[in-house]
């Protein structure tokens, strides 16, 4: 058996003003030292319990954060990927509200849109576009994008965060029928934001099952 | 960084008379040796142009098959699962009509029922039913099972197949209004195979398009 380096990447996305955003951090040690890259790192066989754990290890470490969804997206892999040798990258993806980013102590990241991604060393490039994809087809059947939405959100800030993902307006009567299927939400007694001419928003907040489980649609939105 | 022990498993799943199987193989080396087992083995980074090559290459060698649908399924990982130290399974699945496995030469595979397995080594039991899990799930709503029906096969053999994968009866006419809404298969002309009392069912084969990707259902079965 030759020696095959195993690392994890982490694709940690969020949302600000309105555009879905990936964290990048510059690369301290080569190959590609300097450049913006996706967080990642080795697997520690003496610290991490899992492929899972090293994922989450690398992007607390690096990004000052826990994430509340973390999910694996897949492996790249191969001889010519990374120049110390074949290697494969046990790919992960994270959904972070943007405040939680914004108030991270530490962090290094540096958050840019997906779709004006520079060049970006290995093929992460690539592993960022995976990671889109999967979060927007599950966000057409799932409760997934509430992970971006923070703590506690009115409708229309929910709405908006689904558009922004789907990449099109979305009906509000049926928006609000498939999140009442979800079954996912529940309010926050008392309290409602201000929504321009509108009345005032009731806020919610996720159902404690609903941090756990994605909720799914029998149909997409 | 610490050594990880970098591996494949591959769940090979086939059907044979009405009951779905998975395909175990009597390890020649320890761990366990002797025991029944997943197919597997480590990646050889100066053989494989990936780990999808890696999973390709373990089923053809101790299968004697090139399986037509091979697709990753996660991975199994940490200090515990492998005497020999921290290791990492990257498990895949494969589906395969029995003709084929049944016609393989120099095959080692022994093929037990999914729902009798005995205990396997490792985590394998885990890998199993997270493939069953897996192929089930996506039964539901794709043209996943047709891997399974070989090269040519009637409708009423489809549904069989369908109605193994999900446990439960099919109602024809909707079943088929799903199959024609997937729009995957072709008649072979001419071809027809009798149907006991009824009249003869014609022999159908996938698309060539339905070869390369999965064909989805906007709703389930």
């Amino acid at each position: 058996m030759n020696q095959v380096i195993c690392t994890v990447d982490v694709v940690l996305l969020t949302i600000r003003q309105d555009a879905l955003m990936t964290a990048l951090i510059r690369r301290e040690h080569a190959p590609h030292a300097g450049d913006l890259a996706l967080p990642g790192g080795y697997i520690h066989a003496d610290k991490d319990d899992s492929v899972y754990a090293s994922a989450m290890r690398v992007i607390t470490a690096k990004a000052g954060i826990v994430p509340p969804y973390l999910e694996q997206l897949g492996t790249f892999s191969g001889p010519g990927r990374d120049p110390r040798g074949w290697s494969v990258s046990i790919a992960h993806y994270a959904l972070v509200p943007f405040e939680i980013i914004d108030q991270a102590k530490g962090s290094q990241v540096q958050l840019v849109p997906v779709d004006k991604l520079c060049a970006l060393p290995f093929d992460h490039a690539q592993i960022v576009g995976m990671a889109v994809e999967r979060l927007r087809n599950k966000s057409q059947y799932s409760s997934l994008p509430c992970f971006l939405a923070g703590e506690s959100f009115t409708l229309p800030q929910l709405q908006r965060i689904y558009e922004v993902l789907m990449g099109e307006t979305l009906n509000k009567v049926s928006f609000r029928r498939k999140i009442t299927e979800m079954d996912m939400l529940e309010p926050v007694e008392g309290r409602f934001e201000a929504a321009g001419a509108h009345r005032p928003a009731q806020v919610y907040t996720l159902k404690p099952g609903s941090r756990q489980h994605l909720m799914l649609l029998q149909r997409g939105l």
